[in-house]
């Protein structure tokens, strides 16, 4: 395959072959009207294709204001599955150059009240131009330890405010608890409270320590987000300090830095989404995050956040499904990479969740979940949130009830009375 | 002032000020339930703050939909603006963790149908840490050899599929049409079929040609939209082969990729918005442009894309004023950097739009006006359209109508017959 092919989602007052013609204009050759230059061959070779449109329902109203083209009352809004091609001859394999084309101006033209980019599938030129994750699901599991099961981790909290020695009695419980993994949030980089070194080093001799103990590596990813030199210079840090992972706010930092610094990177690069939200929310805009995530596999991150089951946000439990599946579909068909990435569940997840969450996932469980409340607020302490937590997990890759589990399991037993009434 | 502070308009179907509690704690401490470690002391130096709530009027369905907490029929749904601020304590002036912090999880939140960013107001700590604009506006003017008036200019169409020959073919005729400004499609940095460096080497040698018969060198910004190193090398092959600006489709590159090319940078950056539909076109949702500009004049652009008044786009002429309005807000009261950018207007441009787009600008007429058909279409050809918009501009600068300009300025009469019906 030489094309670049991409799926949207788009609502239109008019006739629908129309729009998606201006659309690929708009994202190819550029202008509807043809220039003098623009012979058939010229076209033929660089212009988008609209591959197919699929019609779904009509609605009566915009979803997207379209102030400089109001309708007349009555006007129906069409909503379709389109499929658009490109010529990889007209950007190359460049990741930024497909973000501006597949997801530049479209979304502003006034013959859509609707426009979100649904997926994405790239030629092979793409799996050999970008670095791809360099872990991956194997590698996260070979640095933690963690042969089988989901890593059990959870976030530092307060999100913000500890300081360096504070956060890492936080940690020293924690690795006492037993837990598999363990991040920073995404506020907390590197400010004056808490600088990014010396985070590190308070923490790090605490996990090579426990180490020593264990046999086994925590993984901690350090938050490194911010300038490329500082990214740089933090993973350098945390990788002499003996640490396996940094974490990137991937919207935050963008395409180009987060490409860069996986060519740089020697440890497994933790991608959390935060401001995802904005892409996402309104249904007839922004992309799913099977678009999304496409982008950021290629990049390199060997983590994705997906938020999780029955999560304290806005989002459904199809759409985190959806997104669990995604970072383990393959980008790219053999003999080209898969390219597949650790999905990463958080927000409220405690034990309960765990047959749901195993469902989601296929039954595999290539999986990091982070919970909070579920292993800081369990009767039983630290360890035995993390324990209940495993064993659920454990459960619900056998088959078992969490209910039947819980019978010889009294730490699991303990999390479902006190979290799942 | 040493807290960050930004404006939100928000929707609710909950009692607002506890929503706002929700953000401000889901952006800082992390945690509406209080841990241990939370004490009063903690929380006033380290809890993003409500500063205060205006309410707006109230609609009778969610503006985004709100799947994990659905509303009994009935339900009001609250509009607000709020302000919220935070300790630069908790971040210090990094770029990338101030987008994840102001733009982040925040969007996810559950307590709301409808959140979107207004404005950010900055400590000066960013002003010394963020690079800002190098050349700016009176850069901008100086290199191009524009002393007043608009830089007149246009976009390389075809957007895609010249090769590099026949692009130089297409900028000869421009530069001899007495043309300020030339930049690429979004859509064209470094494809197969005209490759970044070969369309350089065929562009400036005519460029400085011109330049040696005119004494002024047009300004072509090259899109160097694409890796970290590539970037950089591109900006290095345009500087060295006597090139005077670079651009870049900012979003999809990432603001820690645009301001690492800053700091390398010796050419201005124009600043390309692909993409900026996706954080726009839905009211309640993603961020105004006010917002928006911060983040990249502080990562460094001098110029910023705003489209233009009665374009081609959903957007509406307000909604393009106010871009280039917040373009030339200074940033900082003195003695900090004021970091004013140039806007650049585009999308159906005309000698039609001088009037209103002077209006727009405040009487100011520090812009680059890029038009397409404006110039190309024009009865006269190239060197009359170019003439027709400066006149336009000249008589919109000096408050004379178009009308009245065109009895004795023939291009301008010729633009108005076939623009302006």
């Amino acid at each position: 395959m030489n094309r670049i092919e991409a799926s949207y989602l788009i609502e239109t007052p008019f006739e629908v072959e129309q729009a998606c013609q201006v659309m690929a204009g708009e994202q190819s050759c550029g202008t509807f009207t043809r220039l003098a230059a623009e012979t058939d061959d010229f076209r033929k070779r660089h212009a988008a294709r609209v591959e197919s449109i699929e019609l779904l329902d009509s609605v009566d109203a915009p979803s997207l204001p379209m102030p400089t083209r109001p309708q007349p009352p009555g006007t129906r809004y069409q909503r379709a599955r389109v499929r658009l091609s490109w010529p990889l001859e007209n950007l190359g394999p460049s990741l930024s150059t497909l973000m501006a084309t597949l997801a530049g101006n479209l979304y502003e033209l006034k013959e859509f009240s609707g426009l979100r980019l649904l997926d994405v599938s790239l030629p092979h030129a793409f799996a050999e131009a970008c670095p791809g994750p360099q872990f991956g699901i194997d590698g996260t599991r070979r640095l933690s330890g963690v042969d089988q099961g989901p890593l059990i981790g959870t976030i530092i909290k307060p999100s913000v405010g500890l300081s360096p020695d504070a956060t890492a009695e936080v940690v020293k419980e924690l690795l006492d608890g037993g837990i598999d993994f363990i991040k920073d949030d995404e506020l907390q980089a590197n400010g004056p409270h808490c600088p990014f070194t010396e985070r590190v080093d308070a923490i790090m001799p605490l996990v090579l320590e426990h180490e020593q103990l264990t046999g086994r590596k925590v993984m901690v990813a350090f938050n490194i987000t911010g300038e490329i030199d500082e990214m740089r210079r933090h993973h350098d840090h945390v990788l002499a300090a003996g640490g396996s992972c940094v974490m990137v706010a991937l919207n935050a930092v963008g395409l180009a830095g987060v490409s860069h610094l996986r060519r740089h990177c020697e440890l497994p690069i933790h991608g959390h989404r935060a401001g995802w939200g904005m892409f996402s929310r309104e249904p007839l805009l922004g992309m799913d995050f099977a678009a999304w995530q496409t982008f950021w596999r290629l990049a390199g991150v060997d983590h994705l956040h997906v938020n999780g089951l029955a999560n304290k946000f806005s989002e459904s439990d199809d759409s985190v499904a959806a997104s669990a599946r995604a970072c383990l579909t393959p980008l790219f068909e053999p003999p080209g990479p898969a390219h597949t990435v650790m999905p990463v569940f958080s927000s409220n997840q405690t034990a309960c969740q765990a047959i749901d969450t195993c469902r989601a996932m296929g039954g595999r469980s290539d999986m990091i979940v982070t919970a909070g409340g579920g292993i800081m607020a369990h009767p039983g302490g630290i360890a035995a949130g993390v324990r209940s937590l495993r064993q659920a997990y454990d459960a619900a890759a056998r088959g078992i009830s969490l209910a039947d589990h819980a019978r010889d399991h009294g730490e699991l037993a303990q999390a479902l009375e006190t979290f799942c009434p």
